[in-house]
């Protein structure tokens, strides 16, 4: 039904004749149509209005051409479903008024009902996917319960999620439960995106790169294997813990189908860690497309060259930065396109 | 002469009775006899006045018993002695209103007299040197060339630093001009402060972990090894390029005595990519030391467990946080001290 299915059988371990590309953030931000619609309309009215997300949601296939559309929401309609103010700012980032302090905080979120809760990602990802026409799957998404939790008790962002680590450094099993409620909603959340047209859908783990091994191993990487545990009968599963780097050999084992990862390590070194066992999707850093075009095309020459064409979909490291020219973003999907298939 | 040389052994990959401790940041911050002084005068006058900065530098050692001093300054009087004007507001971080564009640019600034240029930096490094009295070694430093190019293109502090990657790689031939300016005059700094009576040097390449592996060997690596040949002969040097694991082969080979890390690598992965070639200095989570004094003190035991007693240098994998108190930072240096001998 799909005429472009290179993601999915990438994930699947499938052979392609080229590599699929799509790149993290790629709707919104850069798109001149999007800043249109971004001076009518607030962030969470863009967001909670199946047509406006559909519309931004579709803009990325229609002008860029990549190779999957996913969904314009935020990961923190989390925590708004789970009963959580969460604010934003333009221009500020989002912020949430009453942080998570102690389990008497954690004991009054709610974890029941998504879907419900969750409508209008759900009423977006239906409109979108009949509005693709079977053109490019469908990426749905959520954020991972350590990237949620730290904007749970940090109440806004940071460079170093100092109180958010100090919180389960403190009380670890208070983070745990915590942890535990946002992996249990995420999973509802996620299979319900799944009943609603997502082909795929990806655990952003943004923040998991502040957290040494040891601690990412006991506050992120449990959380992050269960939800690819919950959902890999329903679709397959992308994991990005941005900068744990050292998690790839567990992850390459897990139940998830793609692994994200950022640009500070070299492909081949990804490949060892991950020892071909998983499809890796990354790794452009997100500055070089402000380069000049024809580094670009070299950079991703070189990127797909060391990667190979197989078990691998191309992607920036992490989301695209909204100072990037169109048509550098477009070169960079372009190259791609043109390295061409197997070798 | 000096009564506590562990660093210097360690560094020399000599045998030590114990592990060495000091910390990053350790002068000033969250000391409150610092604070004091930060309410009397801004921070330029702290860092140009010898008789202060000497008091600043000597308050760790006196207060938390760390095995050496480093010497309060600033990375940024680098460019302050290429002609480049460096405000410091507090709280808001350093800002350098004439940002570097161009060749033209690069043309205009100063390489030389270095040592006369920051006489009060050389003032204070013997001062302080006279006020220890052998009782511990003295650290000079410097800024690593890439991280220097960061500010002086960004032209104040960012979590991307897109604007002097997009510099990078948009006029590489003007950045390698530029980071050769200032590894010039870093090298003659370095050595001037050698003379002045540091014990060895620590280079800061705080913003490495910005770059892919690729560029970190085209713009960062090249000018760290230079810095650290052209001091072998006068002090142990130490690398420390936050985020840039990768490196650890290369660096392991390179003419360093030490390299920094974060904690963002387990030490045995650390172990195993320097082959033991190389004094390690790390690598605890500064946020850790927001955790309880008893999960400090086991964490710094695992620690040691993992890298072992030899050739290694027991300090945090970035600066201290200003929120740590005292006794946190105290319990950190006595577990070091506690854990004893070879094993």
């Amino acid at each position: 039904m799909l005429k472009n299915d290179l993601l999915l059988r990438a994930l699947r371990g499938e052979e392609t004749e080229r590599v699929p590309v799509w790149m993290m953030r790629q709707a919104g931000r850069y798109l001149p149509d999007y800043l249109k619609l971004k001076a009518k309309y607030d962030f969470f009215t863009r967001v909670q209005t199946p047509e406006l997300a559909t519309e931004i949601t579709l803009q990325p296939v229609d002008q860029v051409g990549v190779d999957a559309a996913i969904i314009f929401s935020d990961i923190l309609v989390i925590p708004q479903a789970m009963g959580v103010e969460v604010l934003m700012e333009e221009g500020k980032g989002p912020s949430l008024p009453n942080v998570i302090k102690s389990q008497a905080d954690v004991d009054t979120l709610n974890t029941e009902n998504a879907e419900e809760h969750l409508k209008y990602v759900m009423d977006a990802l239906s409109l979108t996917k009949k509005a693709l026409n079977g053109r490019v799957p469908l990426i749905g998404f959520a954020g991972a319960p350590w990237t949620i939790l730290c904007y749970m008790v940090e109440g806004k962002g940071s460079k170093t999620w100092d109180k958010a680590k100090q919180f389960a450094y403190t009380q670890p099993l208070v983070a745990h439960n915590l942890l535990q409620k946002i992996t249990d909603i995420t999973i509802s959340y996620l299979k319900a995106q799944v009943r609603a047209g997502a082909d795929t859908v990806q655990v952003f783990d943004s923040w998991a790169g502040a957290l040494s091994p040891a601690d990412f191993k006991n506050f992120a990487q449990p959380y992050l294997f269960r939800i690819a545990d919950a959902l890999k009968n329903d679709a397959p599963v992308i994991l990005f813990p941005k900068g744990s780097w050292y998690a790839l050999p567990d992850i390459s084992n897990s139940a998830a189908s793609g692994v994200g990862i950022d640009w500070c390590i070299t492909p081949q070194m990804a490949r060892e860690l991950t020892n071909n066992r998983i499809t890796i999707q990354g790794n452009f850093d997100p500055s070089k497309l402000l380069a000049p075009i024809p580094e670009i095309k070299k950079a991703v020459k070189e990127m797909i060259d060391a990667f190979g064409t197989q078990r691998y979909v191309a992607n920036l490291g992490h989301g695209i930065m909204p100072n990037v020219p169109v048509d550098h973003a477009k070169a960079f999907v372009d190259a791609v396109k043109e390295y061409g298939g197997k070798k």
